[in-house]
């Protein structure tokens, strides 16, 4: 898993951090792809099918985010600060874990989404944001499109609040409007794991925001 | 938002720091005071008048701890530990983000927390605990008064033991003597982020304490 | 709290991470072996005694934490990585954070473990988990016996994923076979925060990992 000597001297160090970066932004927008096919999903074997994938991405990115941080241990020279690796690091694999995490309590609780507009909603939400998170992070290899990573941040922060507002709706309307406690509990659980995972672009949006302005 | 090179020049750089950690204090000191205002205020038009200061607030202390990681970033001589200055504005900026979400989760549940003496009572350690975190905050810049700070610690671990037997009280109450289900997760979810601003309010006193154990 | 200079001059320096390690590891250890004999205890008057003694070895577990971060800050030669010792003193702490918050949960809620077999299995996988822990951090010390670690943090991860299966099979049960709403939020909370405490095993085995990858 970890950078071979060879590699280490041919390949510049700060070309490491770019790929690995890009392998977990496509990685974890592949799975809001995935989410959103899920949720959307009317079969149950298919939907099932889809969590198994969504589960072996999950642990795909786990393995990469884990050779992002013993890469950041071994070289001391790197392209952007230490912390801000670490934090952006640390926010694409938050992403991957909550949208694992939404689709497998679905599963457990045996929801079905295909009847539930407001979690389709939400994992669109998701799935708008992690594609602005794939686009920030492809443009830190060169830093040219300064204005388009700037957008992303943007769009990503937008996407945020709009999940923050719809998860006040479908909770209040949760309350209102449902009288089988168990699936308030139930939903309520899943809304936050959903809406969890744009709190986490967000993060990771900070963390990028944070290395343009330093590095720019 | 970064502070300007002439600054940078003529100002020297832990005075930054200071004066950044102060701006953060005192916003959460009087979002703790908005917001015992809030569950104490009678009037609808006067709450929701009261959640939007306090939602400026907790914005203003994002955009300020957002000042203080840059600064980090910038800056290799800082006056305190790297660690210690990311951990205290952290701290600091959560206490503002759970003192905000306590009041919205009680709008968007419709709870009067007027009539709700538990809810005052857990608003008013946060109160206490906020300004003992200002004291504190206060006192780092000239470390003269050390037997004032450690007092302002004693007591923000206080509130904080206070804030956890009070939780416990409320919770087994509410278990205990409400008969809606609803409201029982409503308040169970309200108790539970106003008890996480006491611990943040602690996060910000081991900070603290660490920072005086080192440099005093 | 801090290491007396005396020591300082005489102990070499990476000694004082060793022994303060395997400090945390035997209390979180003892503290997962009197949470078993706390589920299984059918007197009252006996698990309040264990639940004081689980409070107590917490409070003795967060102040080594405390040590270990103080000499963090003041040992600029440590025997590994910074990031790594923070990463697993925090994680050995947030075991014994969760050991203690579910046996406290358990006395709240006046749920009687003795009687819920779901809650001693799960009692049984964080004991497993922090020996498996605690054999790992021993061997830290000489780096001699490579395979041994690799085969506690094996034996950590196997928990880990039986205890996210045994959650899901018992939240799943709880929704199905019990009428009591009161009594689900209750337990589903109970067996949340058992569940954290193996994830918290599991973040201790990645910091090891990370460690020994390193350094052998």
């Amino acid at each position: 898993m970890i950078i071979s000597s060879v590699k280490e001297i041919f390949v510049p160090k700060s070309k490491v951090f770019y790929s690995l970066f890009e392998e977990v932004a496509v990685t974890a927008n592949n799975m809001s792809k995935l989410l959103l096919a899920f949720v959307e999903e009317e079969s149950e074997v298919t939907r099932n099918m889809l969590l198994q994938q969504i589960e072996d991405a999950e642990h795909k990115n786990d393995r990469t985010t884990y050779t992002i941080f013993i890469n950041l241990s071994k070289y001391f020279i790197t392209p952007f600060d230490r912390e801000d690796i670490h934090y952006l690091a640390k926010s694409l694999d938050d992403i991957s874990d909550n949208i694992y995490a939404s689709a497998r309590k679905m599963h457990v609780y045996k929801i079905f989404p295909a009847s539930d507009k407001g979690i389709q909603k939400m994992a669109g939400l998701i799935q708008v944001s992690t594609l602005h998170v794939l686009e920030a992070v492809m443009e830190l290899r060169n830093m040219k499109n300064l204005t388009s990573i700037k957008e992303a941040i943007f769009q990503i922060n937008t996407s945020e609040n709009k999940a923050d507002e719809l998860f006040d709706l479908l909770t209040d309307e949760l309350f209102n409007t449902v009288h089988d406690i168990k699936e308030i509990i139930r939903k309520k659980d899943i809304y936050q794991s959903l809406e969890m995972a744009t709190d986490k672009c967000e993060d990771a949006a900070n963390a990028i925001e944070s290395i343009i302005v330093k590095y720019s």
